[in-house]
């Protein structure tokens, strides 16, 4: 350990060296804060605690000195979207509305963070009520992009991809409900995981969109990710939208398999939607990824998918409408306490009629029935862009930019929001940089509860690349 | 049994005497098939095949010859609501829309009734798509109430009602979604349960309502009723919405009970809704109950309860839009081949807003609890007027009523929508006759998966009342 600073470890190198003795926690928060406290430019946290965060550091010190059980992330600083509920604790969720609201319970995914031995150091950045796909907050300002301050991270957990790029913490929550992790870990250049619908609890988090709402984490690697998500997945009474689907040991999965190979792994490229019109420099980057696939022994394939015009329409025709249920009363009320956008975007939702949503509701099951039928009935794992262009840059998307800007933020949420719509797995794997420096990345897409095989493909991929160790230099 | 016409019987005293080799299931076939061809006025069946009947009838007369196990309703005859699917026999749905439509598939309950030994000798009559409480049907002309023909059975399991009344069958099948198996069980005088949302697996029934259809039983006593609970009752994976609760052993709980005494059952009495207004003759039949039930010994007081009025407002939130989702495609291409009352309603549902809907959905929860919390906290059950009225007759509930016509049937389900809003169980028990010569009944209404408590009570009442012995004279 002695040659590396502790704060460039992984994650799972860090817990651990913690857990062996050789990494003291207080040094590894210290820091952690140290170098919070140098990128406050970046705007990706929100508040931190330093006094409380280097005494539950020495806690877990002092847990490791007295030989106690210690949990798989114990001592290991995280940080997480403002909107992860802890008794006690304010969660603003980047709004003005809630801005100071201190819930009485804590979330499910922090509770089991906390069960696992993890420091939560700092709530970090996120768009207005989780609203937004590129980081921009009319209240906070703007969370800006480590590799680049002009550009922007992504969102809606903006905070969350620019503090684990930044090396700020070693992990962090984010949710998901049209690519809120996925677009942050893309455009940061981390690893960011959207599980299945209803494999994480979203009990205590802040409700946006009943339907689509998903927990994710995201992480400097692959195995990070694995070991987050061996603590997070799982049933909660609490959510009745969990599946009680039998988890995988999603860490010791990927260490049995080594990632070295993916022979006999068959990877569909979808024919339609995914690379429709997108950036050649982009579309480079993705050929590239699979290339490195197939020479790993994967086995890619065009595959034919079902309308996903249509299925993005539906998946706004289900957001919007519960989105909005849930601001009718703020709405009414406080309609100028939101930003213009994240009203505009609501208020869409007041006009859609019961029958469409109902119709869009109903057609769920039926379009992942397609999905599993057609493309998944021949592929393990489908392979998409992320992004259609290079990152841009916080002027490209600011409202100041006027109807161009309408149409880039627009096009931001392309990959991401037909898959939360039909439910399924996804992770976001960086895959190189853009002429403009800023990374790019993949999308591998999977059947429902198939975390493990993404998560395999994705430590393959990554050992044989090793764009994960790229960080931003700071 | 020699002294008794076995079509008198009980379903229960008619299945343990086939069971006990003492009445063969043919002869009980032959009779309600008798039966059934001379009250063809009464237009409660839709379609009978006699040779398919007999023939069943046989089969199940062999397997008593020959010592096989036999289930709970060997050899019975039962006649259902033409909305239960059978694999390869038409279920017209009262319409012209549906007619000939012939399913592949079983419904979950059909099966479980011939699981039990049941047979399965008729289609009955019903509302038009399982929409309207009266009974009448413009498509198939409205049925008729076996004890006066000029009055209605209710609806919208009309069939089911006056088969089982006009002792045509032993039990039936009908669906509840706004007061469909209650109504037609308090006009014709029979007993029916609407059970627990989630009770009864609703596979394979024409669907009409996600959040509010429910499957129940009617028959001829509280215990017939028990036994095909005992039957019907369970958990479906092919229903998301069943619910994997713990199934009481209704039909022995209710023998080792004996139904003679109530002491310490305490029974609610709400101050507000049901008694708004009711019937002054109505009143009385209802007073009469309550006097019955106290002198069995249980207790009876008075209990507010949550606001009632928006509750069935929220059921037509709920239910209307959902109805017209399922039937979209019909009203854009075939619009004319509906009933102008149906139509009507169906259309109603195409303007709600789904934040409507989405708050209706949202509040459900919220106002079971305040009913748990606050009458159920008190009671084990609420006892409630069926009806407001006497039953009406079918001059004043058709069209050629005009104005008056929309007041009366309007007020119908007035005691039914807001127990299926909430999604609690509901017992509708014969409490006597008004002076029209029609049957009247009290409901009761218990907590969720309470049906056994409303059985004993039920049990008890019609064991002191004799009210279930009345039959028509046909």
């Amino acid at each position: 350990m002695s040659n590396v600073e502790p704060w460039k470890l992984s994650l799972r190198d860090a817990a651990d060296a913690i857990r062996a003795g050789t990494l003291k926690s207080e040094a590894l928060a210290e820091a952690c804060l140290d170098r919070i406290a140098r990128t406050e430019d970046l705007n990706c946290v929100v508040a931190v605690d330093r006094g409380q965060a280097l005494s539950a550091a020495r806690a877990a010190d002092a847990a490791v000195a007295a030989g106690r059980e210690l949990g798989p992330l114990h001592g290991v600083p995280l940080g997480h979207k403002d909107m992860f509920y802890r008794a006690g604790r304010a969660s603003d969720c980047g709004t003005t509305i809630r801005r100071g609201f201190v819930p009485d319970h804590t979330s499910a995914a922090l509770e089991r963070l906390d069960w696992a031995g993890a420091l939560d150091i700092a709530r970090l950045h996120m768009s207005e009520f989780a609203m937004g796909p590129s980081g921009h907050n009319a209240h906070l300002g703007r969370c800006r992009n480590p590799w680049n301050p002009d550009y922007i991270t992504g969102g809606s957990s903006s905070g969350s991809g620019a503090a684990v790029a930044a090396r700020l913490v070693f992990g962090a929550l984010g949710s998901d409900t049209g690519g809120s992790v996925r677009l942050p870990a893309a455009m940061c250049g981390v690893v960011g995981l959207k599980p299945t619908q209803g494999r994480i609890s979203r009990y205590g988090i802040m409700p946006l969109s009943e339907s689509l709402d998903c927990v994710g984490p995201l992480a400097r690697t692959v195995r990070d990710v694995a070991r987050l998500m061996d603590v997070l997945a799982g049933y909660d009474p609490r959510d009745t939208g969990t599946v009680a689907a039998p988890v995988s040991d999603y860490e010791a999965g990927l260490d049995r398999a080594g990632g070295q190979r993916l022979d006999g792994v068959r990877i569909g490229v979808p024919t339609s939607f995914y690379f429709d019109g997108i950036d050649a420099e982009v579309a480079n980057r993705v050929e590239e990824a699979m290339r490195v696939l197939e020479g790993l022994g994967a086995v890619l394939s065009d595959v034919p998918l079902p309308d996903h015009d249509q299925i993005a329409e539906l998946a706004n025709v289900t957001f919007t409408p519960e989105a909005a249920m849930l601001h009718l009363p703020w709405l009414r009320e406080r309609p100028d306490d939101y930003g213009p956008q994240v009203r505009a975007r609501l208020l869409q939702g007041l006009v859609i009629p019961a029958t469409a949503y109902l119709q869009a509701k109903s057609l769920r099951g039926v379009l992942l029935k397609s999905m599993l039928e057609g493309p998944f009935a021949q592929c393990d794992a489908l392979v998409t862009p992320m992004l259609g262009t290079p990152a841009p840059t916080g002027a490209e998307t600011d409202v100041a930019a006027g109807e161009g800007m309408a149409a880039v933020v627009g096009k931001l949420a392309h990959m991401t929001r037909p898959v939360s719509y039909l439910g399924l797995p996804a992770l976001s794997m960086p895959a190189g940089f853009t002429s403009n420096g800023l990374p790019t990345a993949i999308q591998l897409i999977g059947k429902p509860f198939a975390e493990a095989t993404l998560l395999g493909i994705g430590d393959a991929y990554e050992q044989a690349t090793h764009w994960t160790e790229h960080a931003p230099p700071l």
